[in-house]
């Protein structure tokens, strides 16, 4: 049985001005009508082979995500509460300690897109057998394009039809250097997404990143319960290394399989990135809420509870809460991170 | 003595969204810390040779426009509320008709900017003698541009010193006809100013537009009065057609002057008219509010109660308020009173 382990950290500055410390990415309804985090935890919702998922977040959204888990008809089996948020491998090895050691944990961003979730369920159900042998999957999205923002993961030889021993993972590359890979053909986009035995990952961790483990059993050691809630002791959770399980575990490891998954995903790492994935209208503008548009074209424009008039613009991103606005060309809504920055060193109160 | 008339109606579409019915543009601070009303006041405050203002406002805005007065220091001597809007000639009928026979009345606009007061004072006070003789005095600006939106004065022959006979008004010129004026030197902007006796102003009003007069009369005759606050008897006031000061009695009167000034005018007519008002710094950007901006040039932005982030852009009007915000090119600026109108189609709260 699968045991879906999701991963709701991360503050998604590149989203702002709708995403926050207090509403980050995974709580917003960035696509359509749902969360990030109700679409994550409904991909396996419901699968026979899969139970209630475990759910790592901060404790501060903790109200909020049992508000949209239980819209969405989520019943977690475990919502782990971190005190501080630690990267990843903290947050994992906590999830393994707290299953069962034979549990098949399926760690998943909770704040990434996934437009045909049957094939990722297809690719996970193949590589069950393998995770059962021992074996950390990883799963590579096929490339769409020379992305110089993901760490690739290159496939070798073939253990069953479906998963792949990992040659090598890869580096954020340059450009060139991403082109390449594209072309070989066997290098995926690593997206965070990993299928393991629980006893499996609290050896590797004890083996590769003892600290980490360490921190993890003592803060579980003197946890707070409550119902499905579970508060690690703040003080041994907060000795944890703030490392990711890619550093920490999965690229130091030897028994790396990866399988190959061509989902429609997207880790909507930008404005650029949500606008693609978006339908648009006729003059290719993507809209959400109360948007009035004259002689627009190509641009994304959103008001979250806020009306939006525009005209004469062309390739912009706009996108407006009740105490924020941005307004940037979409090719370099990238660089928005630099003005939350700006911001933040002006003690300004709209990137709280 | 001079006792002005400020003339607080009008909607102001074309500063949406920052101007909306309940707080138009006279109540708007838009060229600095105070209000254009507030500005308006001030203009003959503390001369000796003024007295308190009559304010016209419709009756909804009262209690803004009287905190707003007390907030400068004047204090009204009258403030006529209308019930319902009736342009300029019911509203300076019932001032005319509620001053005293002999007052020198000076109208003025809210809204409109005046960089240098003191030009205009020294132009009404050379125009008092004629006034006083019962001329009709119009305040002409001394044209800039080939605008096409104003209408135009015409001077004719010298009456005394900066006071001229009108020898024609003339309507809102196309682009061609603009620069001919222009080129004359002896055109002038009409920006709605006017010093006239009131018994002489209800003389012509009972030749050229005596339904507007018996309106205003009988509103008067009904009217409520509440310290300085005086209200139009509602049925009455709403009877008097709807027309401007202009068509219904200045350009049919005989004995009408012109007092050129050259005082710095602008009638805030769109983002753009106030963009070039406004202090621009080394990018030529204007801004008010909490604003970052980063690669961003000759671009107004506004943020009311709301941070603006913007990068990238050029041009543009950028205005944002806790519940609208507009993104248009500034040259484009006046086209937003159709997206308003797209909006009241549409029933938006967000013009409301």
């Amino acid at each position: 049985l699968i045991r879906p382990v999701i991963l709701s950290g991360g503050a998604g500055t590149r989203m702002w001005p709708l995403s926050r410390p207090g509403r980050p990415k995974p709580l917003l309804a960035l696509t359509g009508e749902r969360s990030m985090l109700q679409l994550t935890a409904a991909r396996f919702q419901g699968q026979q082979e899969a139970t209630d998922p475990i759910i790592v977040a901060h404790e501060s959204h903790a109200e909020e995500i049992s508000r949209q888990l239980e819209e969405a008809g989520v019943t977690p089996a475990l919502m782990i509460l971190e005190p501080v948020p630690r990267n990843t491998a903290p947050a994992i090895a906590v999830a393994a300690l707290a299953a069962n050691p034979e549990d098949l944990l399926l760690v998943m961003p909770s704040d990434h897109a996934i437009e045909r979730p049957d094939k990722l369920r297809e690719a996970v159900f193949a590589a069950c057998r393998s995770a059962a042998e021992g074996w950390l999957v990883t799963f590579g999205i096929v490339p769409t394009a020379p992305h110089t923002g993901y760490g690739y993961i290159r496939v070798g030889t073939q253990l069953r039809p479906g998963v792949h021993r990992v040659e090598r993972f890869e580096e954020k590359p340059a450009r060139e250097m991403a082109e390449a890979f594209l072309a070989t053909g066997r290098c995926y986009w690593n997206a965070g997404i990993f299928l393991f035995r629980a006893e499996v990952m609290i050896e590797l961790l004890r083996h590769h990143a003892p600290a980490v483990l360490e921190a993890a059993e003592a803060a579980l050691a003197g946890a707070a319960s409550d119902g499905p809630r579970l508060r690690p002791e703040e003080q041994a959770f907060a000795r944890a290394p703030s490392i990711s399980i890619d550093y920490a575990v999965i690229e130091r490891a030897r028994q790396v399989a990866v399988a190959p998954v061509e989902a429609g995903w997207s880790d909507i790492g930008s404005w650029e990135a949500l606008y693609q994935l978006k339908s648009k209208d006729e003059a290719g503008n993507a809209v959400a809420g109360e948007v009035v548009l004259h002689d627009v074209r190509g641009s994304l424009v959103m008001g979250d509870g806020v009306t939006v008039a525009a005209l004469g613009v062309e390739d912009l991103v706009i996108v407006a809460t009740a105490d924020a606005v941005l307004v940037a060309p979409r090719h370099r809504s990238e660089e928005v991170k630099g003005l939350v920055e700006a911001l933040r060193t002006r003690g300004s109160k709209a990137v709280d």
